[in-house]
């Protein structure tokens, strides 16, 4: 059963997914959707050869600008998010409730792993803030110590280009991750948001 | 982002991936798993293209045979045991307890949804059956009306051939609780006691 045991095991480095839910999803696959398993198959192949970062926000997009970064009425918001991942901009969008730009960190500050300012994209960010039309910095990093560390980093930096600075407050659970957070908490947090002095 | 979303939408006609999930999945393989991305697509590819039904037993490998099928240890054990999925086969083989040949059904009878004794090969087991070789039919359906009634029909079957039939013994799990056992498997228990002397 060598073709169903690779795909078992292969199954098994998606996240979230352990030796026998991997059994589960191999037989219901083969036993009766295998044009589901093709399709997914080729999804898998054009988004790991297709997908690379967004030049200005750094969010994943298969193309040069994600379709945020061109969007005209977005980038003249005069707002611009900071959050660590994309699943963080997929979240957010579904709140439906922010109309600003993002910009993607895709980590956080972590000096003890050798993570650095410019290895989450803060030169990139600052370019941006000096080029003018930004003017508030919401900072919307995880609330973890790297997350918290890396927002007073970043609010430093808007600081010295006297952009106003707010980080995103109620609803997000401390310790929690925000890409697994409900929309009605995560809308919270951002209406409820407060301006770093 | 239409290569993201096409990948979150594939990723969840995987049983119990929901939208959450997949999304997860998607950015993690994106983020940092391109190469694990691949080797699953690949093995998708090959499974979906390669993995067909045993001859004998019906199990899905991608030979003509399987490996039990094809060990003549297992084949003349006299011993064959019907259960309705290829996950069920895995399963019994994890426990290493089973030394016999199987005969898979690929589903239970259900006359509502017409799946008659011919859809879940019993034409090809009566032929095995008739040819010998075979002194116990082990009926591992499942504990439901749909697998009892299979089991039930089996049975028959078996006894037209004089074939000694049993039926694997349903209960309380070894280690389980008494108070978190369903009613139905605790029905089972209670009437599948037996005797102590
Ligand atoms: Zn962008
Ligand atoms: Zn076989």
């Amino acid at each position: 059963m060598s073709a169903i045991d690779d795909l078992i095991k292969a199954l098994c480095c998606l996240p979230g997914v352990g030796q026998k839910s991997a059994q589960r999803m191999t037989f219901q696959l083969l036993e009766r959707r295998r044009e589901e398993a093709k399709v997914l198959a080729q999804a898998l192949l054009t988004a790991a050869d297709n997908v690379g970062h967004c030049q200005r926000c750094r969010t994943l997009t298969e193309n040069t600008l994600c379709s945020i970064c061109e969007s005209p009425k977005r980038q003249s918001s005069g707002l611009i998010c900071v959050v660590e991942t994309p699943a963080d901009v997929m979240a957010i969008e579904q709140t439906s409730q922010y109309q600003g730009r993002y910009f993607v960190l895709m980590g956080h500050l972590s000096p003890l792993d050798g993570i650095g300012p410019d290895d989450i994209g803060l030169d990139v960010l600052e370019q941006q803030l000096q080029q003018g039309g930004i003017e508030e910095v919401i900072l919307a990093t995880n609330p973890t110590v790297e997350g918290e560390a890396t927002a007073h980093f970043i609010a430093d930096l808007a600081r010295q280009h006297r952009i106003t600075t707010s980080r995103i407050a109620h609803g997000v659970p401390v310790g929690g991750e925000l890409g697994y957070v409900d929309q009605t908490t995560l809308g919270h947090a951002f209406s409820g948001r407060k301006r770093l002095d």
